[in-house]
């Protein structure tokens, strides 16, 4: 009998009716599969623990925190066993230190290095279905580790790879991955099929179904995901290796993000490693760059360079520039008004002229693009705001991705 | 530099307030001692996890309740120790399986058997403050375990004595132990020293600052317990040994039930094992027996049996003798409205003449005595409940409590 992972978020799990119903849904796995269950804490019950932390320091320790909302995961974990041996059902709740995974990294930011599988597969063999405390694990001292926030994803990939699961389900408030936010594009599509290279783009881009870095491990380790409703039974989408995916789409999906700033610095002197000497300390203060565009000049002596940031690191950023006395500029100028659209595709690798569709669509609407930046899958464009939803809208109409 | 364990209840670290507050007091202990913690869980957080448990089923599995209520205990010691840490103190949480706090017997009520004090000890000796997790406990299997309701007191208790602690602090939310219930008798006077004996009466006869096993956990170790509030800083309670005590007083508390029922069969037939033949059916179902008379018959042939149990265990006990064929008697006869009235003191040993001033006080406020039990420290009276306020009052002042 092969084995799946079935892994629910905080809102699926988040009241003891749904936890009713999430039960009745390991039900029905379990006459064809040995199921492994994987669940978040119980919705607003992490985000309580860390409020209070919170009121006690806004410099609260990375050990305690760990300790502290792992408490969150114990509770969602020995109601949701219980609830299952209510109903008949051999089960039992697993902290991470009991079984153990065992995690390497600081507190908070944890990663898992190793699950041992011995007492959980002797339980699944015997019959049990074991409900595993995601997010959770523990350092060989036996000090209680957490994995990041949305980390109960990673837990689930990391169990599906270890235990050698057919399929790893992702139990979520959405019914699957779109071709764009479905609250924003009422044409919006569900995705049956996505490749884990597309996924991640659409994961970094702003879709918030799932951690990019939990994609990252599933495509390290072919883990097949399905990504699904708990409240509403159907398909969903499968997560999987672009070889298994027939599509004839060019285009998979659209993203946009909605806090983006545009920052140019104009007049820079023109002279190797200039570039470098504004994005080194940009990096050291954990700023992130996004695009980057560099004007040529025409006397050779001076350029513009406009990149993008996120808009909460604006003043950071300003600070950082005008202290650096190394960068040589005329001016600075910035835009809070900016929107990023991407559309997202291993379909455009083998079909040209998907460049010049983009930008004509967006052109036939008076669409102005600041900045470009591609990838492999991807070609993203830098506009104004106010035009995001009609971007989204011309563009999911060019790819065919309303029908 | 002597070893003092500090244990908090749960309205002492009820809120971030009181975790503030209750930091400052641990602090206060530093300079003169090193310091052990033990935490209940936050006031509210255990019923609140106990009444999720009874949604799920009112038979919830014991195995998960000790997983899901012992997370009460984690939010509280991680909060704790956070804020020690953002005061500049050296602290950490402990739960029991890190340390580990070793049990045995079944979930729920598990007994503490072994507490590890290697890594304890070498945090302490580092200048750390150890924050313990109270009632939690894990078994050799690595399962959770509790020891019960106000299991904490024990958790104190054994950690005090492991660690040869000179004083065990039982900081709750009264100044202390008091002549009888301050709520009912103002003139009730707050105890300074008493007796383990004497404490073990009052707590199994009501009073309701500790349970009696931890009193009895504490007493079998010598363990010195003081009982003093964490919201005003007062002296409190020491209990301890006999011989450290000075008291000129005879009785040195007065304690009072408010939901016993006596059971009456008339007509039983007297012959020998019948007592017996009715005690042995209701202690195989748990109801416990607490006062028994047995009056003379005058022929020699039939017999009137009274005892007291529980108001809540009478409907099963009715059942219980009703359906007992073995049991022959001509009447059953029952009534709540009773109460038990007890003096408790260890100068009765050496006073004689205490049961006549007893009863003689009561009589001389017309109330009726209906059954009687003494033990070595203590006379227990069952009266009319609605005698109890008047019954207490007038005994406080015979044996110059009051002063």
């Amino acid at each position: 009998m092969k084995i799946i992972v079935l892994k629910f978020g905080g809102t699926s799990v988040g009241s003891i009716h749904r936890i009713k119903k999430v039960s009745r849904i390991i039900k029905s796995y379990s006459k064809k599969y040995k199921v492994i269950v994987l669940s978040s804490a119980m919705s607003g019950t992490t985000n309580k623990l860390i409020n209070m932390s919170k009121q006690i320091s806004s410099n609260f320790s990375d050990y305690e925190y760990d300790t502290l909302v792992s408490a969150g995961e114990q509770i969602s974990c020995s109601l949701l066993a219980g609830q299952l041996l209510a109903n008949g059902i051999k089960s039992k709740s697993w902290m991470a230190w009991q079984i153990p995974i065992l995690t390497e990294g600081k507190h908070k930011y944890s990663r898992i290095k190793y699950i041992n599988k011995t007492k959980v597969l002797k339980f699944l063999k015997s019959g049990g279905i074991p409900i595993i405390a995601g997010f959770q694990g523990v350092d060989k001292n036996l000090n209680i580790t957490t994995i990041g926030r949305g980390g109960s994803d990673s837990s689930a990939i990391m169990v599906a790879k270890f235990f050698k699961a057919e399929r790893c389900v992702i139990y979520t408030d959405v019914e699957g991955v779109y071709t764009t936010d479905p609250n924003k594009l009422k044409s919006a599509k569900k995705i049956k099929n996505i490749s884990y290279e597309e996924m991640l783009e659409m994961a970094s881009l702003g879709s918030k179904i799932m951690q990019p870095h939990s994609i990252q491990d599933a495509r390290l380790n072919r883990i097949k995901i399905q990504v699904k409703s708990s409240f509403v039974n159907r398909m969903g989408t499968i997560i999987t290796k672009r070889k298994n995916i027939i599509n004839n789409k060019i285009i998979t999906g659209i993203s946009s993000t909605d806090n983006d700033a545009k920052v140019t610095l104009l007049g820079v002197k023109d002279r190797p490693g200039i570039a470098a000497s504004i994005f080194k300390p940009l990096s050291q203060n954990l700023i992130n760059v996004d695009m980057v565009v560099q004007n040529i000049s025409s006397d050779g002596k001076e350029t513009d360079l406009t990149f993008t940031i996120k808009s909460y690191d604006l003043n950071k950023t300003k600070k950082i520039i005008n202290k650096n006395k190394s960068i040589n500029f005329k001016k600075m100028i910035f835009d809070k008004n900016v929107s990023k659209v991407s559309i997202i595709g291993v379909g455009m690798i083998t079909t040209p002229g998907v460049t010049f569709r983009m930008f004509q669509a967006l052109a036939t609407k008076n669409i102005n693009i600041q900045v470009i930046s591609t990838s492999e899958i991807k070609i993203s464009v830098l506009i104004k705001k106010t035009n995001v939803t009609k971007a989204v809208k011309c563009l999911h109409q060019e790819f065919n991705l309303d029908k």
